[in-house]
């Protein structure tokens, strides 16, 4: 884990949103340490350790710091994990962190556009952005707590953007 | 716990199986001890406990005397967890034993015929079955894999029918 | 793990009690079905895994047919696990059952003397006797819950010594 | 857990350090963020949490700017801690970052020196210095991953000595 490489965020195309009464754009987030997890309701790994994770950080530093967004990225099984069942999985496991539906692939992949932009290998994954909202960090797979809280440190006490080094 | 009490154990009713191709009856599994595992696929404590729990019970006693089934009984969140979002789940979490849809209510109550006439409180419940099939445990929420082995073993050691106690 | 295969069990040789009046030898458990662990109390593994396993036995079926007795065997670090420290050792961990050290070896091995007549490969390791006080099962490393209470269920379940078949 | 009120660390008083062949002040780690774990070999929440935790900080981030340094503060059971025990404690946990035996106390609390001049309640207790030498952080009882991952990567983040903000 390495959060010494820095590439432009690119936006986000969202159909729905959970948990917020706007949309949010990559843009509005500009300021604030952003984790994102890329997630499938479905995906044992997601729901097992990903979720939980993300909601701790949510509980712990929502309010200190870190947004923490939700991008639900459906590749299969599209059929169980439309939008209605969503907001269901939403309810049942607490989370309270604002969850956007990735838009469906406008192409034959199946594949929805946010995790073909950002070339995605599969859920879960843990994407962080810095203050001035470019990637830090993506990672496919269980990030460890402690690795995790580190990079989140680190990006937390940079300075916002109009103070950044070049 | 206590698997000294027994009472009848009314048939299931089951609107459509998975993982067998031939529907089962309960007086199928004569013979046999039976744990059923009474769940909802977006249920938190069915994923993350008891789901692990009765796969492993089938994985080591699958070929040894326990036979393991699941129930659906979609009591809330009807419209997310239909029977082609379950099939999606029974997939993407590797379960092999037999799961049935209890078949659905046919009242206003939204809780299927099964989960009512068991009076189940909720899921994940584990309910045991003696080799005579009679119902000799109900438990509502996580059940401590020491006690469940322990009353497993119990039920294991019984004879079957034809010599018991009467 | 397999418990149809009995043993005699070799009566063990204790240099000091904790947690009992009395002395205890192995034919003053019969009629019980008996969980030994053996253990180091500097082993990681038995600290983490198999003394919480023990406690939880004890706690929950030490008055309901399951004696639970742990056996201190030294063999490595002889001077860090003197009984004086085990003592703090079992004040420490809450250990609330009769627990004995295994007698010095008498030769030059370091191995005491039930570890050598038992054979046994290292810490921690696990035996069940059964109600007649045969050796049932032996088993070196970590146990699962779930099996283990299989194994104890079944034990508990045989009829003790005047009526158990030849 | 909060990082943002700095005190003097006060010097270590140590008898006699494992894993390390020169005596190592506070001092010589100017320049390095410090995570002190203040164990005793015996207490159950160090074995359990606190030890796994400083190693994995000291596997992950020791060549990474952050030094672990154990120290040893028997308040309790001093004859069963002896520093010839203590030895194969970190053996047998297999610790590789250098460990202090906090020296015995000069009175008769039986609170070693480092412990009262410290103040700490009991173990574990996690320190954290920063760059500056300076304590940043102490905390009786279980820490989470996550928030010491946030606390050390903010202190990572600092400036060393030279160029720090007064």
């Amino acid at each position: 884990m390495d959060a010494s490489i820095a590439s432009a965020m690119p936006e986000w195309e969202v159909a729905q949103w959970f948990n917020t009464e706007q949309p949010i754009r990559v843009a509005d987030l500009r300021g604030q340490v952003v984790l994102v997890h890329a997630f499938q309701m479905l995906c044992p790994g997601c729901v097992i350790n990903a979720i939980p994770q993300a909601r701790e950080v949510h509980q712990l530093y929502g309010r200190r710091g870190v947004a923490v967004i939700g991008l639900h990225m459906v590749f299969e099984h599209h059929d169980a994990m439309q939008p209605h069942a969503l907001q269901a999985f939403i309810h049942e496991y607490g989370l309270h962190f604002p969850v956007g539906v990735d838009a469906p692939a406008d192409n034959v992949s199946g594949i929805p556009r946010t995790m073909q932009r950002l070339g995605l290998q599969g859920t879960p994954t843990t994407l962080l952005l810095d203050r001035q909202g470019r990637l830090r960090m993506q990672h496919f797979g269980h990030v460890d707590d402690l690795q995790l809280g580190i990079v989140l440190g680190q990006l937390l006490a940079e300075p916002p953007a109009a103070e950044a080094a070049p």
